[in-house]
């Protein structure tokens, strides 16, 4: 019997914000709750396996944005980053009454206009790596750090379409995936249809696009194959911050905890946007983390279930 | 052996339009080309088996309109009235760049302005009834004309729910399923989540309501569960026109088609909605029923099979 030089689950690694949010909805407001791509990342992944955080704050995060993380056993905060004398990035949004758009009523960057945050050494032998939205020159230069990675995905945003394209045409000759919402996915490629959209991204570099439709869904565009899956049609809906990156999370963590040889085949994707799906489906019904924070693992299975028995065909 | 009093697929009719549409679209232009929804429906049900037409039509209807609908060997025009000195009803619409909405350029009436069309009594007998887009007091009165029903299923859309709710509420204690498009289903209820409106549809009467998210798919809910699909992501697009009454013939053709006992059941009503998912991505691929003239089976079951595998998770 040999021994594994890792375990399957101890490997993935992301990188991201940490951010205190306010929230204003149809639902009610939320001031100063924990937030940010990294975090609801991470708590989603935890579900699955290990997962190793990278970000920064300052040193006026409070407590219970810390015992909040440290409620998710599985995160590994050594690569999380309380920077003195910085300020923790901040957003503010509020959602329109169809919860399906919203407007930034504020952005302080705080620690995002400083250095990016520090790898640690002992994350750097991560073989699954998410690069949350970030700058996509940030978003290469802390994937360097990786150099033992086998499977990379990024998230993008229109900010970075818009002001960095050539950046993020790099950035994915680098990644084996990109994660981007519909309208994005137009933005960047000029082709509303997003699978057309998606092929034209895969002939940029990656291995596959998974395009998210917020509501309704999101299409899988791999180069072997094109999957295309429905939304949890969940009937309380409360905040879709953080939806986005929960579903990545699920997503990688699920990829993580593949016993696959090729976690980036058609396959293994095709299964792991399930399980991404599904988590991303208790985000949205209460604000912030407040519902992955009760969540369990028999609620998952048990609407996981409910999900596959939905989308039987 | 006992002799069946009626074959099982001589049982579907269908109530609706039969129009010349104009249809200007960022795809190009088609002028003066048969539309109306009870003729997309036919025409999409006609690969299921038989159907049974009741429309009215002017004396204007050009013969190509006549030839178009007798390519499908399965529609029978019974109930197809040629009304001396009437026009056949017309409409002009433009879809807008992203194709998901359009603007009624003009609508001629005509015999949509006279009295509805007769049911003939041979078709009195049919079991599962669709009632195409309609007033929805015109549609009961042809619904009540079908004293044998087992199934009748209803679309609707926005002008009915502004103009003529109190008639549309009564109609849904006669139906047994409701089709209509998201935001209608929304203005219908109040309620924004389509699950939680269509819940509140059912408690006015039917047993089933079908919400259509077009490009994104559709929301089966019934007493019995809840199903949701996505479209079949096809990459060409040209004329959306049909597409909602195709993805109901393809529903009720397959419905009427089944050898379940009970074809509102929701086992039944599920497996019927993935073909209509399939073949609605074919309306979409031409202009007017281009595509539909063309279509064979085994191209339906190539794609339905396409299909299957896509969301098969």
């Amino acid at each position: 019997m040999t021994t594994p030089t890792s375990a399957p689950h101890a490997n993935l690694a992301v990188t991201g914000t940490i951010g205190i949010d306010t929230i204003e909805a149809p639902t009610g407001r939320a001031e100063e709750v924990l937030g940010g791509s990294c975090t609801y990342f991470s708590a989603a992944a935890s579900f699955y396996g290990p997962v190793r955080m990278v970000a920064a704050v300052g040193d006026d995060f409070p407590a219970s944005g810390h015992a909040a993380i440290m409620r998710f056993p599985n995160i590994d905060t050594a690569g999380l980053e309380v920077r003195a004398g910085s300020k923790t990035f901040r957003w503010g949004g509020k959602y329109r009454v169809d919860m399906n758009s919203r407007d930034t009523l504020f952005t302080e960057l705080g620690v995002l206009a400083e250095k990016p945050p520090t790898v640690p050494q002992s994350f750097r032998d991560s073989r699954l790596v998410f690069l949350a939205n970030s700058h996509p020159a940030v978003q290469a230069e802390l994937l360097s750090a990786f150099t033992n990675r086998t499977l990379a995905v990024a998230d993008t945003m229109d900010l970075w379409i818009n002001t960095a394209r050539q950046e993020l045409m790099r950035l994915l000759k680098m990644v084996n995936g990109l994660v981007l919402n519909y309208d994005e996915a137009e933005l960047f490629t000029g082709k509303r249809n997003p699978v057309t959209a998606a092929r034209h991204i895969l002939d940029m570099g990656p291995r596959f696009v998974i395009v998210k439709k917020g509501e309704h869904g999101c299409i899988l565009v791999h180069a072997d194959g094109v999957c295309s899956l429905p939304a949890y049609p969940t009937e309380t809906v409360v905040d879709p911050t953080g939806c986005g990156d929960t579903f990545a999370g699920g997503v990688m963590g699920a990829l993580a905890a593949t016993k696959a040889a090729d976690p980036g085949s058609f396959e293994s994707v095709r299964k792991a946007i399930v399980h991404g799906t599904v988590i991303a489906s208790f985000t949205i019904e209460a604000f912030s983390l407040d519902r992955l924070v009760k969540l369990t693992k028999p609620e998952i299975d048990s609407r996981y279930q409910d999900y596959v028995n939905m989308v039987r065909v």
